[in-house]
């Protein structure tokens, strides 16, 4: 079982998020996340996708979404060949006898404060799943009262964009 | 017409999505931009949903979402009272010569270069939906080769976690 970001373009037609999510559920893929964002078409949307399965799965998955009629493109974001970040927002119990050495942490990790009260702190980080889960060990200690996590988005270092070359059978 | 953003606790089921995003499409609301991703309780995911409409739309969403077994908790984010991101990811035409400028605007920004190759690079950056877009057009005339924006993802400023007050009928 290994971890497979497939990211998809898709144009906006009506209910094509259903559609999709459906093929998953049918098919009994597991999806870990889900993203779906605008791009610089307003016609089509960009979803990514992360599953856990072999490469059998992975083959699978993506033969059967380029045959629904939503789906433009689908490529897999292999990891030593692609840019994959996740945003997470995390609120922290923060008193301010804590408050200095959360707000360290903040720095080591290059995240950044979004909102302060005077119980709590919102933060905001991006980066690998890796070291989201260990900025996440650090301020479990203090008390996370709220997570909310993107899933990951990617994209190809290659700098051909994702469908200008023909799709792979 | 007004933006909506939706936080729903969902109990990790399986086809939840489906059920979730079959309930958008079969009434006819229209999804701006979707994430899912893990939370602290691995038995429970996060999505946040924006959605065009008027109040009475988002009220109508609400009740719609809470009668499904797999939703735990629903609740609006208003602007006033949330903290709101999204994370954009960006390659960019950069040959030698325009690199400099466009290390500039990524400083300016508080964006980062997360890839470069001889033809292009890779940024990152994280912020509300509208500073993203005043980047991306300052973006646009050196060429964007792709582009893959999360969605938002948003916590509310209160200490309160969400759902720890029972759910507003």
């Amino acid at each position: 079982m290994q971890q497979h970001v497939i990211s998809v373009l898709v144009s906006n037609h009506f209910g094509a998020l259903t559609r999709i999510a459906g093929l998953f559920a049918r098919r009994g893929y597991n999806i870990e996340s889900l993203t779906v964002g605008v791009t610089e078409d307003p016609s089509v949307s960009r979803m990514t996708i992360v599953v856990m399965g072999d490469d059998h799965v992975l083959d699978q998955i993506k033969k059967q979404l380029q045959k629904l009629y939503d789906v433009r493109y689908v490529a897999s974001l292999p990891p030593d060949n692609s840019a994959c970040r996740e945003l997470c927002l995390v609120k922290v119990n923060a008193t301010p006898s804590v408050r200095g050495s959360i707000i360290e942490a903040v720095h080591v990790f290059r995240a950044s404060v979004i909102d302060l009260s005077p119980q709590s702190m919102i933060i905001e980080m991006t980066g690998e799943a890796q070291k989201i889960s260990a900025f996440l060990e650090l301020m479990r200690p203090y008390g996370i009262l709220e997570l909310s996590r993107t899933g990951i988005t990617g994209l190809s270092r290659s700098s051909d964009p994702l469908g200008s070359e023909p799709p792979v059978e």
